[in-house]
């Protein structure tokens, strides 16, 4: 296949971390298909400039329709806000591209179930790049091994501290309009989707949402406010098809931590822990060795013998943050290059918007609530 | 006051952690009433006696109802199992002794209600000792002084592992007649002392109760199993009467942590962190302070500054589990000598028991319930 | 045998710690020879009180002289300033006494050497207590079972940070002719005993030894200063006459550390780690596990399986610093007991002495120095 | 300024590290001097094809004269073996090629004379890639700050593992002739330049050198041995020209430890403490805060508050090894822009070859040598 040529709706954060992976995919996997950074779309000209310029984007655009609408374009990729995900998104696979969107898949379920429908012919992807990690990939192999048995207990985890900060400028992201809504679907949603690619499906759960600050002053506007309409923590109760029993917490309130995002699995043969603080590790304890020298150690991830898979630098050297993203993206061309599609999918960001979904009507109705998985 | 006569109903584990608290308590706080080892009570001769050997107790005696009878008896130390708490702590109160009692309070909501009203006129006290440990009496003197400012979230766990294990004997600790409950008495008990000890009353709960395995091969009879009526595991989602947040786990089936009681709470200001696996060190994170210094800090617990208590050794030199029985039974003896009973005394007991009953009906019935306080 | 009547000659911490010593370690180890609190001996009327109030001893007397004098004593335990222990301790073994003596053992090599002349008949021990950590004593037995294979570096430190403290009082310790040294004997005596003991004699070292700050404003003096003729830090590389390779390291200036005794022994098969700010565990590295899983993890010490020793508690259920002066007591009045004298005796503490001599020639003649061992 | 052609010698694990950098600093570094990957050199067809393939190099030729004798290449960037390092970095100079090496800077201490000689005239830098992790870097502005004031004692330690590997085949780096030292040219350069650029010149040194197997079995060619005359572990103690003690140790036999390079800097009033396992945060103690709440905290670097410098990604969002590279190259090209050469230029890495010498004479001559810094 010659090089696909990718069009990159949206230039914040995002924008730069899917750019990185453009760039670098081809380096670290050489054997896939390219991909050429076409165009890159967007409303701001400074920052759509910039971004261009530095990552070496060969053409801007400021409408995305006209993007969708050209014949030299492959590949779509959605990273703007939420709440403009699926009508770029279905209109993308309506026009035949490819289509890679960042998570959460959509601001309502509604919306994500529209996109699964639209996308049915087309490849899609879901950005839920801490999957990605080595060392989870890592932790998914070994329970797909079976080396923790039977899994009892699931705790996950996503800390921020950011929420209180008094000088953190309004942004999409507080306003249930243009966000859907708030950790629940910012945080939780990279919770969930790894729980799910571990343990499998969610049946019941029964959550808590909060809004600690309804009201900001506004960093912008001197002696003025905002109100906040999104939720700033959520816990969940989480019942597995498989019988495991889960406890998730998201928060953007939880001073001390910057973006801790951590699992922790317990078997009954052995306990797997990841932190992304820490991401060059698996902590592992295992249960059925010599009891005297049982403890939790941390193994260097990706790992030092036969399962070990070096894309990126030798064990003991770190890799980051990007790399889940690159590897995500590599992932992807290759389910291309052999006709099966890598994970996540629009049909797995759909699963975990339903429980997103579930997770907001149980904290509203206050009572346990099934996904329907 | 001359020396106060003791009464020690129980030998098991309790048993030899009191009988060292009652041998300790004069070394490192001498200044305190004398208490004697008077007699040890319980039903097992060659436990009984090698306890009262060991530690000193001047007496044994096998039936509870001739100690509290005896007039040169001025405390009794109730430290059976669960469901004897109740009529000995009333016998005992009935016979005008002070009564210190083991925790849970009591195996049900009514009978702890029953020993409140019992005990009305006698000096009482129950051993939640972990609220001893100095690092958390720190912390709680770190949040009266409002150094955290308003606590957003609290999340506290107990994390043990003994549950899948298939040698483990089965005991009074493995049914509901006699225990009460699994590790919501056991364990979240102490949880919530030490939270509503930190933060206040807690308003309402929503929890989960999880029996993961109902049936054991039992190791003392081979090819013969016992059945397992209480619960495993417990997650609690919690309001505090404050506005913060909560959520509390306790398990029994948490692979890879052997008693790791912890809690983290997330103020405004600043973060506190604690690990029973680490008792002598307190985390704590500062948010008014440089910006680009951030972070969690491990701090000497008991402190080294002003608000140093080196009750035991100089700082540097960690203590260990049974401190907290001799910082508890001290505590006690200086509220009797000042006339201010220390907490938790048995209507602090109860209020833990009121939280203990709306898990166990919130679990049930799958929806919020109200502690009442 | 009938019960042993201690005499301890020294009030301060370590009267304190030695007291408890002998408080408790009839209650752990029933079944050993019991000790009797006879009389404590001290210059400071006040201290030698209240220590004797506090602690239960029978009698106080202000002259060592006396005390060694009396019949009715049968073991002197030297607690006193450095620079006494040679003439105590000698007058001790010659009025046929069993002599327990602080560490270092004496001010000087040749001090060491009298010692160990005039106590050849009588049972002698240093009070080298970090050996008796439960993780110190576990790695000690992996490395007797070879779990690690060959050792091939051996690495140690000690960490304090009060050297620079301005409101640090002038006492003995920072005088050569009251302590003989500074970290030398106080810290790396303590490094060498447990090297030693895990892996043989040292064969020959090549050290620096510094003193950071020369004169120091005297706090209970204000506008004058002292002078300081110890070592605040001392580093050593040292060969074992087993060929491990050795790097010590001992300071009072280790700004961040409070109290931080450790080593870290790298074999060829494995690794073991301990840090006293972390007692309660024992690091370990499987270098012959499986590759993949392979990592540092933290072993609950005392063990929990069959090498398990709970002297003290149950696994998971921390002891302390105060634990290490009971388990050393035990093991000498074990000693005792079935005539094998416990270690480390007067001979091993005169072999540590002899390496920290060669330190100190090492410094000052900068060039390596063999030990004789 | 038009891009700088770059010529690559060598296409090892290095050459990757390098092409990366190449690739990538334009992106993350937009504003400065663009670098084109003209041409890589080496002598192995396959692995040199697929590195130029993958890493995007125009052109490959297996003659380093040729390659520089080239006029339309600016800079040569030299990673082979060591040997090799001082006969082509000085020819590239001649040639008046800017010229970047890796370290150590050569084989001895007489080559790296004389590349330096030969290098006079254009800008050199040597890849001491580990004082660009953002966490030394930040260490290095706190110190310069004089934050933590006087620093009393460094110690700092690079510690991996394969060393007793049987399967590790021999190559270049396990001889005297091909690669100069063992662990004192490869990983103690690395401590030695961090520790120099940290706290300046070190004045004299103290070292013992190590060859722990001497002879090897060859894995490649079964029965046969092959022999090492290369050191497996070097200890240095060392006194810098500002009066710090300082000690450094490196090892390939330190079991448990697959690459940690640390440090940890104890000054008057704090401590800096750095790992490489661990590279995205600073520990730091402040010892001139309120006592009571002192502690060792992990600081996320880059920094979060007005010292933050995000080349990368946002704080929170971990960085890794290949990150060292890009910013080391960027330094390098930010110089070539402003015309003030960035460190570590030829000079600085005489500087470390200095102390690598002394190292060597002490541990031969077993005594303190200078350094003549």
């Amino acid at each position: 296949m010659s090089a696909l040529n990718v069009a990159l709706i949206g230039y914040g954060f995002m924008g730069k971390a899917h750019s990185n992976a453009y760039a670098q995919v081809g380096h670290f996997f050489p054997q896939l298909t390219k991909v050429r950074r076409k165009v890159v779309c967007g409303r701001g000209h400074a920052g759509l400039q910039a971004l261009a310029h530095a990552w070496g984007w060969e053409e801007t655009e400021t409408d995305w329709r006209r993007v969708i609408e050209r014949s030299d374009v492959d590949v779509v990729d959605v990273c703007t806000p939420n709440y403009l995900h699926a009508e770029i998104a279905i209109a993308a696979a309506e026009a035949g591209k490819m289509v890679l969107c960042e998570k959460p898949l959509a601001n309502t379920l509604a919306e994500a179930e529209a996109m699964v429908a639209a996308a049915a012919g087309v490849p899609t992807f879901v950005w839920f790049n801490y999957r990605r990690v080595p060392a989870v990939e890592f932790a998914a192999r070994l329970l797909a091994q079976e080396r923790i048995g039977r899994v009892y207990q699931y705790r996950s985890q996503y800390l921020q501290q950011w929420g209180p900060d008094p000088n953190r400028p309004n942004n999409w992201k507080m306003s249930k309009r243009t966000a859907g809504s708030g950790v629940n679907g910012d945080l939780n949603s990279h919770l969930l989707d790894m729980a799910m690619m571990l343990l499998g499906p969610i049946r019941e759960v029964s959550a808590t949402m909060e809004t600690f600050l309804p009201e900001k002053p506004d960093p912008s506007k001197p002696g003025q406010t905002y109100r906040i309409d999104i939720d700033d923590a959520v816990l969940v109760q989480a019942r597995f098809a498989s019988g495991t029993l889960g406890s998730f917490e998201a928060s953007r309130f939880a001073t001390g931590f910057q973006n801790d995002n951590s699992f922790v699995a317990h078997g009954e043969s052995g306990m797997l822990e990841f932190h992304f603080e820490d991401l060059n590790h698996l902590t592992y304890a295992d249960m059925s060795g010599e009891p005297d020298l049982r403890g939790r150690r941390k193994v260097l991830a990706p790992a030092t013998g036969p399962q070990a898979n070096p894309h990126f630098w030798k064990p003991g050297h770190p890799i980051g943050y990007e790399h889940t993203f690159i590897k995500s993206l590599a992932d992807f061309l290759a389910g291309i290059d052999v006709g099966e599609p890598a994970r996540p999918t629009f049909e797995d960001g759909l699963a975990v918007q339903r429980v997103l979904d579930a997770v907001e009507r149980s904290a509203r109705e206050r009572r346990w609530i099934e996904t329907g998985a």
